[in-house]
């Protein structure tokens, strides 16, 4: 069904339809000029936002609509829970351009409403409009924490440990994957269709044939890519064993990058140990496979969502017995510089060589 | 200079220098993973957000981009004015292609900042990306009001009367104006050029010569299209006069289409009359020359970004009273339909041909 038919307020209603507010905050969602939200008492309001452009952050090639309207959620809720806080509403804007029809935007939103159910979240708002070429997402999320539990980015104090939940580099060896069977593919169909030209058969029929990639083995690596996790659980968790953090971030451009984003802001050094960031097996073979620098991988890849954070020194044994979260390194005086301790000992510079979108 | 020398954070750093945020609820701006905004106690919250994408909602071969922030920002303050709200902050995500300079984009932000001075507002976050087409701008904007303050568009009631702010049209005669001069350029640069061609001289030199267009006496329609104002002056007014509307909303897609939005939420009928309706002179002259009928830009012209509400019949003498709000007809039982009464008396049901971005 072409979208135009149903126009921008029909396609609203039918997206959003028989959706349930499951916070008690919500007093009005879809509907008004704006969205009302009632604060709880003595809570602060969290707020982020996060656009994607079809293109630049996104493939549709490989990338199933569904899996995208999920990510394109978790990474805003990401942004709350590396506050500290619970993600209560958000509103979606999108543009498509003429290619998309209802069935593609059902797609879409089916996953952004999987990806709010799962962490009770209430879609309150948004616009969806045209674009003369792809489709442009801008989510914002809104969340709340008490004043009390809010974790800055600048609290990050000398000797504190620093812990990464998860591990790195897996989302950035999924897109390798993906980019090099694109290309592959790609080469496939031009050959194929040049033999189909010189042969006189269907080009259509001919290109069908191509065999689909083969990922086997290698599935976790595209879920980290395509269906990346927001972790609360982590967040809770470190609730739950009454362990604060210091200074908390997600890690969407890369450890390296986020760590210095946290030393900067808390004026203080790190050193960071090699041997302790934590890898998957996949990440590490198809590395391997890639002739890439693992480790490399794991501080530049970027697009885990992984929270990387800070804990005071005397917390450590707390937080060494926590599943899923490793202490890679510590805190030092600024002075000393964002130093990254190799496997053999050598002490190197941390440089950020996270992701910029705007080179 | 180049946007990819300052790198996203340092031209989101380079933008944002020096602004002081203005509201004692702003906890944190930019520069963390979000924005931290403290709830005023009893206040509700109020939520809203746009985009704009380029080629479909502006055009920069005649939009400076100065207005552009301008007007972005202030059809999301718009929003918040229309639930009676008071607007406190706004995120603001762009995507740029590489045509933008660092100095564009302090253009654009320089228009933003400005609208947020005037209102009160501040910039608490956002996100900036790059996009292979053009440009697209998403705001969100977050206001504040006590919850017995709030104005649905669901509380218009019988015998209510319509009111509208200020005068409709200006806005959609502007483009009209925009547009066509734009079309008579571009033939004049063609001809030009085919000329030059042909007389051997010097193209760019023959196309800098082509005399700009002249808008002179038809200024303010051209303001109304790139440089409308939220009208948080008719919300004081109101508050100060004791008028509390029963409905209320921002006039963006035509005037026609926003009351019937009204009526469909109020479960009422309407009657307005085409006498009625406000008019700037300059908006009638220009429909003459355009042989457009004058009503039909007032009530389908859109992004006049005035306010449409209704007020309890006992409000009349107060309403009256009132600089630049005209009461242009009453709601009526759901029964009696929604009807526009034209000059010579008679009936015509009402019709939404409001702008439909998805067309």
């Amino acid at each position: 069904m072409e979208i135009a038919e149903l126009g921008e307020f029909g396609l609203i209603r039918h997206l959003t339809e028989g959706m349930e507010m499951e916070n008690a905050s919500t007093l009005k969602g879809v509907g008004d000029d704006c969205a009302v939200l009632s604060p709880e008492d003595g809570m602060q309001t969290l707020v982020t936002t996060d656009m994607l452009m079809e293109g630049v952050h996104f493939d549709l090639t490989y990338m199933p609509l569904k899996h995208l309207g999920y990510k394109a959620v978790m990474v805003n809720l990401s942004d709350i829970y590396a506050m500290n806080g619970t993600p209560r509403q958000i509103t979606v804007s999108m543009a498509l351009s003429k290619r998309f029809s209802v069935e593609d935007m059902e797609d879409l939103y089916s996953g952004m409403r999987l990806a709010c159910s799962r962490h009770h979240v209430d879609i309150v708002g948004g616009d969806t409009t045209s674009s003369l070429t792809g489709l442009a997402i801008s989510i914002t999320a809104i969340g709340t924490a008490a004043k009390e539990d809010i974790v800055y980015r600048s609290g990050a104090r000398e000797t504190d440990l620093i812990c990464v939940s998860g591990n790195l580099g897996a989302a950035y060896m999924g897109l390798q994957l993906l980019e090099r069977e694109k290309a592959v593919y790609n080469q496939q169909v031009a050959e194929t269709r040049e033999q189909a030209r010189r042969n006189g058969s269907n080009v259509d029929e001919a290109i069908a044939r191509i065999p689909q990639p083969d990922f086997s083995g290698r599935e976790y690596l595209l879920e980290r890519q395509m269906k990346p996790e927001a972790r609360r659980d982590i967040v809770e968790r470190l609730h739950e064993a009454g362990i604060r953090p210091t200074a908390m971030m997600d890690i969407s451009d890369g450890l390296s990058s986020e760590l210095m984003h946290i030393c900067e802001q808390s004026h203080c050094g790190c050193r960071i140990y090699e041997e302790r960031l934590p890898l998957d097996y996949q990440t590490a073979v198809t590395a391997e496979e890639f002739n890439m620098n693992v480790s490399t991988c794991a501080l530049n890849g970027g697009e885990d969502y992984e929270l990387l954070f800070t804990v005071p020194l005397t917390a450590n044994d707390a937080v060494a017995a926590l599943e899923d979260i490793k202490i890679i390194g510590y805190i030092t005086q600024e002075s000393l510089g964002r130093a990254l301790i190799s496997r053999d000992g050598n002490e190197f510079e941390l440089k950020a060589q996270g992701w910029n979108p705007l080179k």
